[in-house]
């Protein structure tokens, strides 16, 4: 079996103005980076926006286990099959970050045969909307402490200063530092940190801005921390929102590639799926279902998370609804659910699939509680049973969700034909969405739907320093907002170690945290990193590259 | 008079591909990134490799003063004035550096009629190569961190990492910081600090390498730091030279850009210029040379600094030398180099002037002593007078350099065809090409022979600590390399204070650091910064962009 890179490398590539044309987007409205990636013109946008939306599909997924479930490698495959029917597809999906690709996970561009390309461009720099992100978060940081050192007129509290600095790099001996050592000429010293540019507010800002001129509005917004009376001070008030906002001229432009098929994807914003809204860019999202009749899109990780976040959080701020969910699931992660350790899952053992099924279960009621239809996209594993399949399957019908096997990732589009006409199917049934909460209700009461609708908890709990943050955010006006949760992905609860479908248990809020720019307030269930480590042996230490330019490594 | 934007911005752009065929480069050549900027591919360089090369005309200039010569503005004037002229010509320049630009000086590419355009976009994060460096920078550092913290296999002296990190802004607050703190988890503390980008050796690397195969070696080769034992450690022995090669696949390729009058721009990399030599990439140059038949580059702050290190390690590494050398003065900044405030340059006074002359005259000799000719230009101001600049005339003539009035500022190319009539004059002179020293000479004797011949001073005096450092320089065996110099670009000695033609004086090197990728060994002359602040009032605080995409506050 060949790898990833290896497959995206063997692709044939054809023009991004050819892959353009397919959903009617002509030659001025892209702006080239090289052959094969574009940048889509803000005046594409005038073109088409009161053009009715196509169908948007939102691909989301079972809690996640080591096991894997292919969430991007079926979102790419699902467009590809999508395409193959003789539907006008496209997808749009979160570009990847460099720290977990020199960390950990090597690449994120989809697998096997269901790839984006030219998928060691997208996992590097791209066009550079992570930078430009990083640089003006870093611009930002850098004004504060030149507005301490100049004699502080705002009178901030270098204590509760909340703007970190950003790398978009896993290095874990940047997440607390201390900064303006050395003396007078060199700054005030103070404690604080670095997290990887997705885990910015001005990622998440990105991500959720209809245009250029609601994002200045939002970065001027941002909350950089407090002064010593305790009033919150905005980004706007060091004058600094006029050349944030210029930084950001390209960025906000949607990015068109190709999947190994050649459909198109909008790959636009990556913001993290815990302390922010895990998923693409409205712009990307709206850019594509104008020009596209059929959009498939993701959440990150499950749809307890990310799925909640995308409906609850992005659909409220950009006016769109999905017209309907894709859970991916695997056998294998659901025989993981109930109890079997990674080394068990090769054997048949239809109690531990029984009893895993609760969690795929309990997704499909949330995507319906949210008045959508569901299809379960079974990830095909060469493990897999008959019996096993079968069981899925009539579980999944009998609870009124659509049901097909993926086979994506070894045969391409092809291989998610069966898919996509279960999603045809769903797509003819009438969605009724609602959100579960209204962002003009307590913050109390936001997260207790969510924890009690959503995750299944029987209450929520408030940490007493939570309880101390949330009377301020409340004080200060702060409350009336969506809420973003950031909770272990690993389980419905918030203790990873709680597979399956738990019950009984409680959500401990620990921290409150304003992201005043995005629009949110994140609700924090445990100690989320926003700045990872590097592994042992890093993923950086096997790549290469030879003198004509080949690139091994990436995966 | 409009500002430098509003003129960038009056501009019409031709298409980058119409330029880049003014000298023969087809559109398979580039890569581009929208539609007036390009990246010029590796492919095009296999295929011009052998012609002869073109002529190349460095352009340097007095030391600057507070009144301004005019250095970029210049070359980029006489590209467009050879252009004029029917010459195939070109220019290769510097990137600007986001830091000043949102700090004091704005944008940085050229100006008034003699600029390079989109200036906004070459201002910001053009095509991504300081990015690129950013981030290979930083994943190197990220990398000795986790080392450390996973065991420290190489006994690495965390005292002696002489590995820091980069952003690319003004932040002088993380000149000097502690990392590693918050715990076991979060890394091992220890002190470090974060330079300017342009100050990285991977940007010293990037302008120096011949090719990727090239940048890969020296990549390998920095010294990060020292193990407790005093050995000298170099990244590849970290497992990442192959990461770091491939985080610059792109940033290697020379960018291609225009003047307002379409005249082909190579702008790529843009070291600082006195950590490191202060030119643009060695890539750049060579394609440009190849591609057109007369080339204008110039190098950083004065001839006693920029031109020196042009020439004695630019040339040496890149196997070319220029066959002209234009030397930038002002009649204002002559006058002030003879005793005047800048507030005094409005009247007329030849004793200053006669004075202040005796710097020009130096770099002339300078010029002349790597065996060049020299083509005094002078930057035309409203207020010079004819018996000024006759008397100015006079003396160059008499030291046997051509001289002209140059006008590019008001007038664009047209402002500049007496320079080009007296720079084609020089091209008819035969060059005698010469370094000011062997690099197989030992340390002191490189220092010695610059400061006594280019500085004009009476000896030279080692500091003890740098006493120190060049006995372990020598037993460690890294002294076999050209010499960086490190000096204030004020004066022709090491205290700013002295203008004109100071003698007598003696140079202290205070500091010797190993850039042992880039292949030279700095000496540093007095403290350098190579992390500016901030001033009071930042430009980034008058930078605005509206709903149409035009940017202010870009000067």
């Amino acid at each position: 079996m060949k790898s990833d890179v290896e497959i995206a490398q063997a692709a044939k590539m054809k023009p991004i103005e050819e892959i353009a044309s397919k959903i009617g987007l002509v030659p001025d409205d892209l702006e080239l980076y090289g052959k094969y990636k574009a940048k889509v013109t803000l005046d594409a946008w005038q073109r088409v926006k009161d053009r009715p939306n196509g169908k948007l599909i939102l691909c989301t997924a079972i809690n996640p286990t080591p096991a894997g479930e292919g969430k991007t490698t079926t979102s790419v495959g699902l467009a590809d099959a999508l395409s193959r029917r003789g539907r006008k597809a496209a997808a749009a999906l979160r570009e990847p970050s460099m720290g977990p690709c020199f960390g950990m996970k090597g690449g994120a561009a989809g697998g096997g045969y269901a790839q984006v390309v030219p998928m060691e461009d997208i996992n590097l720099h791209f066009t550079g909307d992570f930078h430009a992100i990083t640089t003006a978060h870093n611009l930002l940081a850098a004004i504060i402490d030149n507005h301490i050192q100049q004699g502080n007129a705002l009178d901030l509290d270098v204590r509760r200063i909340t703007w970190k600095r950003v790398l978009d790099l896993n290095d874990r001996a940047l997440r607390h530092v201390v900064i303006g050592m050395g003396g007078k000429a060199h700054g005030v010293p103070r404690e604080t940190g670095f997290d990887i540019t997705v885990a910015s507010e001005m990622m998440a800002i990105l991500c959720l801005s209809r245009d250029l001129m609601d994002m200045k509005e939002r970065l001027g917004r941002i909350v950089i921390g407090y002064t010593r009376s305790g009033r919150a001070v905005r980004a706007d008030e060091l004058g600094a929102t006029g050349a944030l906002t210029l930084l950001f001229k390209d960025a906000i432009k949607p990015n068109l590639v190709q999947t190994l098929e050649g459909t198109p994807v909008f790959i636009h914003g990556g913001p993290f799926a815990n302390i922010a809204h895990g998923c693409n860019s409205i712009m990307a999202t709206k850019f594509a279902l104008k020009f596209a009749d059929v959009v498939v899109t993701e959440a990150g990780f499950g749809a307890d998370l990310g799925a909640e976040k995308f409906l609850d959080i992005k659909c409220r701020f950009a006016g769109i609804s999905p017209d309907a969910v894709v859970i991916v699931a695997t056998v294998r992660a659901l025989k993981m659910h109930g109890g079997l350790s990674k080394k068990e899952l090769e054997k048949v053992d239809m109690t531990a699939l029984k009893k895993g099924m609760a969690n795929l279960a309990k997704h499909i009621e949330n995507v319906q509680k949210f008045g959508l239809p569901a299809v379960v996209a079974v990830n095909a594993f060469p493990t897999d049973t008959s019996e096993e399949l079968d069981f899925v399957r009539r579980e999944c019908e009998a609870l009124g969700a659509e049901v097909a096997l993926s086979e994506v990732w070894a045969k391409g589009g092809e291989g998610g034909e069966a898919l996509a006409e279960k999603v045809e199917a769903a797509l003819q049934k009438k969605a009724d969405f609602r959100y579960i909460y209204d962002e003009k209700e307590t913050i109390p009461e936001k997260i207790g739907k969510i924890a009690r609708e959503i995750y299944g908890a029987a209450g929520v709990d408030f940490t007493k320093e939570a309880q101390r943050e949330l009377e301020e955010l409340e004080a200060l006006g702060f409350d009336k907002m969506p809420v973003c949760m950031a909770k272990t992905q690993y389980s419905l609860s918030d203790d990873a170690a709680l597979l399956g479908r738990p019950e009984g248990f409680r959500i401990t809020v620990r921290e409150l945290r304003l992201a005043a720019g995005a629009g949110f307030v994140v609700a924090l269930t445990g100690s989320i990193l926003t700045m990872p480590g590097l592994p042992k042996h890093p993923a950086a230490m096997d790549m290469d590259i030879t003198e004509d330019g080949r690139i091994t490594g990436l995966f």
